[in-house]
């Protein structure tokens, strides 16, 4: 992942205008700043320094929950002594995002106020009378023995499999979960079939337990991809070490193609221009539960560093991270959940395309959400409106360049689009897309994944580690 | 109607607190004021004025769409010669609710920006960046062929049942209605047997189109009840002429008891104490689409006045008048539209209950609300801020007093809870409740309106008119 040279892309052919709305003026950062690096993590001996200029966190101030390490011991042994609710995996996933401050200002699950806010208004109103956006909920379900056991009890221990304290939940509130109602707002639709209600919320329990979380260590997963884990605080501390003056987030949760990157590439061209001297992107798979027919996180890892080898994206400018967050399929629900915890990490633009966090419908012939309405919503999404929103522009094989190009209404002809659907047959089948859609590792890597299926007992495994 | 007497209520034995929250400064009306009265209505010969003292409408100003009385022939004549759109009954009463004002600053059938931030946010920013509260979708949906029919024409005339032309839609916009989104999204659940959803929308076509909606002459219904349905402007008229120095709304949709009685009177006592000098209520029962079982609105009207005649509230403090919206049954969705829509008819304080605008599950055996979340989410919601919210507290037929009084948790024993199926179950099989329940004049409305449904072949009529 670390071997990425300088760009090779072509320049796009046509120039388009940006959206006169959610712009920013361009930062006027100082090439040096006081080092303010607080506490030691994953980027290892990197300096951190922050300057305090890139775009504010939501509600000022990034939320972490962690326990100080001098107290670690003390609340280990407190956690024993409480009540146990144990955790899934990706209830899991929710207290590494929590705890990081992913989803700043809260400082724990939602307790039943925030749920409300977040179901009826898709952003929560703080003390101050300020607005954030909180479009998903980010609640723990627990069932009517788990409440049992809590009792009267105002802080619960929350444990991995084996029993092992993770966190403290403190100040408690349980209420009802409604989870027909959760569902219905949240994905606008109670069809069965959707991946996370079917994996998170179908079988969890009928209540729901908020309250203030400490996380005792924090959270890794010992895969390998750890290290490219960085918290919102880290993430902010490299824009500030690289001297960003501008932060432009790409949101994925599927191979990239030469599509993608010349968007990317053309985005920080279009940033130059107006005026930004040194846009940084920031390219951020998400790395939580995705649905079975996705990709898996290893093999999109590894398909991103084929890629990034290949030379398409600038070293220099470009930061690859993994997003914590599960994934919801909440198409413009989800959309602005994942363009919010963003600017916590330091983001002020978003790249938004077509069809963000959509999938088909569970049952009917089409898709979910409507393919416009995810930019349109983020457009419009209370506590957005600092985030400068880009628009995806539609990228597809031109047939006269051979290669990735935004699509040209006045020569259809010239153009050929590659759906997910049509990439993945070929994949699987062992086919080549067309020269110049993807770079050949990258490709590769894709075919190995879908080899690793084809070769597993029932034509399918869950999570394949790369060979 | 008329004859309304002064209080006879008993005095609630225990004074209740008032929230902490969402309090207004009492306003110092004078006495006097310049009259600003712009048009006639129906309120006859009273004298208009107008002081701009009561709380501001929604975006700063009430947004009437009625075609000047000397251009409507002109219109008249242009509609005739658009392309036409037949109107249900309900969206006459949707063309009513905004022709008046009561969705200020909507100016017609929404857009799908405005449908999406009502959909997600329950709120609508509008170019000067300020919010206001809109939790109902206000929709015109049209089918394929009306589609067709409209073309490229940028208005539509809509028109009755006999093509008569009632207002136009100019700079219109078509897009889809994703009717499973809408009813999750509104509703909070899918399932089959909604009312609205039944009457409206299931069998409504697959677009909306919105646009700026002129309404060539004011809505009649001509049931004899049009002398009741004041708009927002000539509320706002009257509670000035009467030197309102707070205005507190009460929405039913059911008939009253002396429990309601003695929260209106209760809540008026309150304000007093609060330094309110002359607080108005605004007895505001929903005039539009209702499901079958509830009673009709001529039946609750003729209920209304007998309880009013009996002298339970003060007609020099009271003002009654319908509000001409249909109801959606959607519960904390739909709460705050009818707390928004008050504050456009000049109210500052608005009573809600417990499950406001809530009804059973269509399938579950159970409330399809909690009854808690409406009044909580009305507290929190967006645009709401400047409405000071009276939450309902819980009246119950106390045996020791012989009459209705607010619910005292020490002495459970001595209070009989009265449901509403309760109340339907007695006075359909003619029993009385009570003594104290109902003003026995109310009591016989209702038990002649059940007679009449038993008399009707199917033991079932549509809307009886009163004898």
């Amino acid at each position: 992942m670390a071997a990425i040279s300088s760009i090779s892309l072509k320049t796009p052919t046509k120039i388009q205008s940006l959206p006169k709305t959610h712009y920013a003026v361009p930062l006027n950062l100082p090439f040096s700043c006081r080092s303010k690096s607080k506490r030691t993590g994953s980027i290892g001996s990197r300096t951190r320094i922050r300057c305090g200029l890139l775009i504010e966190p939501d509600g000022g101030k990034l939320v972490e929950l962690f326990v100080e390490e001098s107290q670690r011991e003390l609340k280990r042994e407190d956690a024993l002594k409480l009540p146990k609710i144990k955790l899934t995996k990706i209830d899991l996933e929710w207290v590494h995002v929590l705890s990081e401050g992913w989803a700043s200002p809260l400082k724990g699950f939602m307790r039943e106020d925030e749920f409300l806010q977040t179901l009826h208004f898709n952003s929560i109103r703080l003390e101050d009378g300020s607005v954030v956006n909180m479009s998903v909920p980010i609640v723990l379900a627990i069932d009517d023995s788990q409440k049992n056991l809590i009792g009267g009890s105002s802080s619960v221990a929350l444990v991995d499999d084996e029993y092992n304290p993770i966190a403290i939940l403190s100040d408690i509130e349980i209420y009802k979960h409604n989870k027909e109602e959760r569902i219905a707002r949240t994905w606008g639709t109670t069809a069965p079939g959707l991946p996370y209600v079917d994996e998170a919320i179908t079988h969890s329990g009928n209540w729901l337990v908020g309250g203030d979380l400490k996380v005792i260590d924090p959270v890794k997963y010992n895969d390998g991809l750890d290290r490219f884990r960085l918290s919102p605080a880290e993430l902010r501390d490299e824009f500030t070490r690289r001297n960003a003056d501008a932060v432009f987030a790409f949101q994925l949760r599927n191979p990239v193609h030469n599509g993608h990157a010349l968007l990317m590439t053309d985005t920080r061209r279009r940033l130059l221009e107006m005026g930004y001297k040194n846009p940084v992107l920031l390219l951020h798979p998400l790395g939580g539960y995705t649905k079975a027919d996705d990709v898996p996180l290893h093999w999109r890892m590894k398909q991103h560093e084929k890629v990034l080898e290949d030379g398409v994206l600038d070293p220099e400018t470009t930061v690859v991270s993994i997003f914590p967050s599960p994934m919801h399929y909440a198409g413009p629900t989800e959309v602005q959940w994942h363009a919010k915890a963003r600017i916590n990490a330091g983001a002020n633009f978003y790249i938004v395309g077509r069809d963000p966090a959509g999938m088909s419908h569970p049952l009917d012939k089409r898709d979910l959400y409507d393919a416009d309405h995810g930019k349109k919503v983020l457009s419009m999404a209370p506590g957005l409106e600092r985030l400068n929103i880009l628009p995806f522009r539609v990228a597809a094989y031109d047939k006269t360049k051979n290669g990735m190009a935004f699509f040209d209404p006045s020569r259809p002809q010239d153009f050929i689009f590659i759906s997910g659907t049509k990439m993945r047959t070929l994949a699987k089948n062992k086919e080549s897309p067309p020269d110049g859609f993807m770079c050949p590792g990258g490709w590769k890597v894709l075919v190995e994944y879908y080899d690793s299926l084809a070769a597993a007992d029932n034509g399918r495994v869950a999570e394949p580690v790369p060979s």
